[in-house]
């Protein structure tokens, strides 16, 4: 029963705060076990594979491995690299040769796809071989999953940002946009929600990719917010789009396409400008500025939810034990068990590959224009504990004078 | 000598993550003091003094006033109005009616032209009247002073975020931009400079107002670093001009003009989007990113610099002990006399009003793309305690098995 050889864990796709909290899981979780040989990690994801470009993690101290959990980005670097089944019979290659057994991957739906490759590749060549599937992404947009490791970080990052932003346009009102990351699903946009403490407080206006966004209506939304506060602040998914599925975004400039075929959105502030530009030309609104987050969503130091750290562990611990005790393949899932608590099982690999979820209707509000209480309960225990709050004065309007 | 009447307080221009610590010092301050009859809190700045729309927080309590406090942005609210001389006659005359006999303003180097105004019309009308500028700013620019509350939270923001960018940079490579706050002062860009910790950490390039900015050469740096590094972290000041003063940013669109004569250089991500554009045209590099780090640089919740909360609060203490207790006008100023402690004296308004201080030539390097050590020297105090740094993996890489 006991598979003997080598581990290789690597990280794909976009960084989190948390995603070397999984690999440093997998790495001590690993290192305890006799079968296993030794620990490498791939540099630059699957392509630090096929390049042999392996650091020998077993060599690696545990104290500077602690210190390395807790910073951000991906330790072991990435790569937007897909591949196809070529280049998963390159990585089997490479893994027969090193006597790896164990191959675990962290990363979003298509990192869940390319484990989902070299695994069949392994059961057709007679093989024996665990590969492993970690969840991570900032999207949340994993199937079989209650949430993902990254997305409580980033949730976090954002809602501080709003109920910053949320202030700063009181102070000095007109209209705020704040452009959030999230190409199909809306859960990391939907986050800003949390700023909203007293009654008049932004977000008032929340787009999400899970609903069509029409021009007029949105225009019609911010003029009535604008009228009712004599401000408006707008959370607005990167991913929106029309009615035909066509991002907002391409309606501007000639978009990057990357090797996922997949448009570029984030890195530039285009978005947002377009909708300022909107809302000052046809509202005649003077101060419009809008904010897009940005890469400091995932990457950012020292704004992390407790809970998302010690999950993102978790799943990297249950992965190493999944694969070497149980010698079972697949794709960790975290599930919800309590409020708040939660459980990690194995999921089918099919089952995670490719596909994304999206924001269920419970949590969109009728209009398309807000997130729902459903969705406030469910993202809360995910930010972490101590979430900072905004507090304002209170105190009563002095007795005027002269104008009375 | 003592001087009985009402306290007014105000907060003006642009928030900090700090600012409330100076208004709660102020007012818990002058509570204490039985010749201070109310204090009054002006909503909105000094359009809040001539529609006498005060808040009595002499009815406030000390715990909401203490949660104020550790609350981003200005409480009060802000304004961009810049009172000429009639605007402060009118400011003059609602203190006159409301027996107000103590004005602090805590705002940048505007507001502190206001308090020069205002003070001047009390005593060419012979009314005893103490008028007192409390210093504030992201930007670091104010004369007089070592260095300005809020600008320590903000440096810290902007560290952090760099922190992360470069990790994302490292991971993910390519080039990447972030574009800071800081219309001529690059105080605030030049904090990007904490982010490197390793030999080959970015940001490798930074572009300050206080140095023309040639786009040649510009392009001729990035190019070397990316040679160098296969990747390339850049801070750019959202104020950089070229040879002749003008704002790169102009040469791209109309942008507004504030009351203030000043041209609209945030909430918009142009300027990054400009560079971007360049790099990717001229020197023919794929992946180029940028983030505009915008608002969250002055309001983020839950990013603060201890120390700087500490003088943002003391700051507002002494000004109501200078003038209360000492009867003195001006400006309250932060000296450094150790490494690392401060000392706050009152300066006269007419060396702080309406005066921009700028980096001065030993924090910038000869090339004019890049800090000194001295400037990281100046900077390390100011952003507090526990600040986070990131750690890499240092295990030695493994034999290659195929490609030896």
């Amino acid at each position: 029963m006991m598979l003997e050889g080598k581990v290789v864990v690597a990280q794909g796709g976009g960084p989190t705060a948390v995603i070397n909290q999984s690999l440093v899981g997998v790495v001590l979780e690993s290192r305890k076990f006799n079968q296993i040989t030794k620990v490498y990690g791939a540099i630059n994801g699957v392509s630090g594979i096929i390049n042999e470009d392996f650091l020998d993690l077993t060599q690696e101290t545990t104290h500077n491995l602690e210190q390395v959990a807790i910073t951000p980005s991906s330790a072991l670097f990435s790569t937007r690299e897909k591949p196809d089944e070529a280049y998963c019979k390159e990585i089997f290659h490479v893994f027969k040769a090193h006597d790896v057994r164990y191959f675990f991957y962290i990363g979003g739906n298509d990192s869940a796809d390319t484990v989902r490759i070299v695994n069949q590749q392994a059961e057709q060549s007679d093989y024996e071989f665990r590969a492993i599937h970690i969840p991570k992404t900032i999207d949340n947009d994993l199937l079989m999953n209650d949430h993902t490791p990254g997305y409580g970080s980033a949730a976090r990052f954002v809602a501080q940002a709003f109920i910053g932003l949320n202030l700063d346009n009181r102070a000095l009102p007109g209209v705020h946009i704040g452009v959030v990351m999230g190409r199909n699903a809306g859960f990391l946009t939907a986050a800003s929600s949390i700023a909203g403490k007293y009654p008049d407080d932004g977000p008032h206006l929340i787009y999400l990719p899970e609903r069509p966004f029409i021009m007029d209506n949105f225009l019609h939304d911010v003029n009535e917010t604008y009228q009712k506060y004599g401000r408006c602040l707008i959370a607005v998914s990167e991913g929106i789009q029309d009615e035909n599925g066509i991002p907002i975004i391409t309606k501007l400039i000639n978009q990057e396409i990357d090797a996922h075929g997949n448009m570029q959105l984030s890195g530039t502030g285009a978005l947002g400008d377009l909708l300022t530009q909107q809302i000052k030309q046809k509202l005649n609104i003077q101060r419009v500025r809008s904010d897009t987050l940005g890469y400091l969503q995932r990457s950012f130091m020292g704004c992390v939810s407790d809970v998302d750290q010690h999950e993102a562990r978790e799943v990297g611990e249950k992965a190493a034990q999944f694969a070497i005790w149980h010698n079972i393949d697949g794709s960790i899932t975290i599930n919800r068990t309590g409020d708040y608590s939660v459980d990690y099982k194995m999921a089918p690999l099919l089952e995670v590959a490719a596909k994304t979820k999206l924001m269920p209707d419970n949590f969109i509000n009728e209009r398309g224009n807000n997130v729902t209480e459903a969705f406030r309960y469910y993202l809360n225990p995910l930010l972490g504990s101590n979430m900072p709050t905004a507090s304002m004065l209170r105190a009563p309007l002095a007795s005027k004078i002269l104008k009375r």
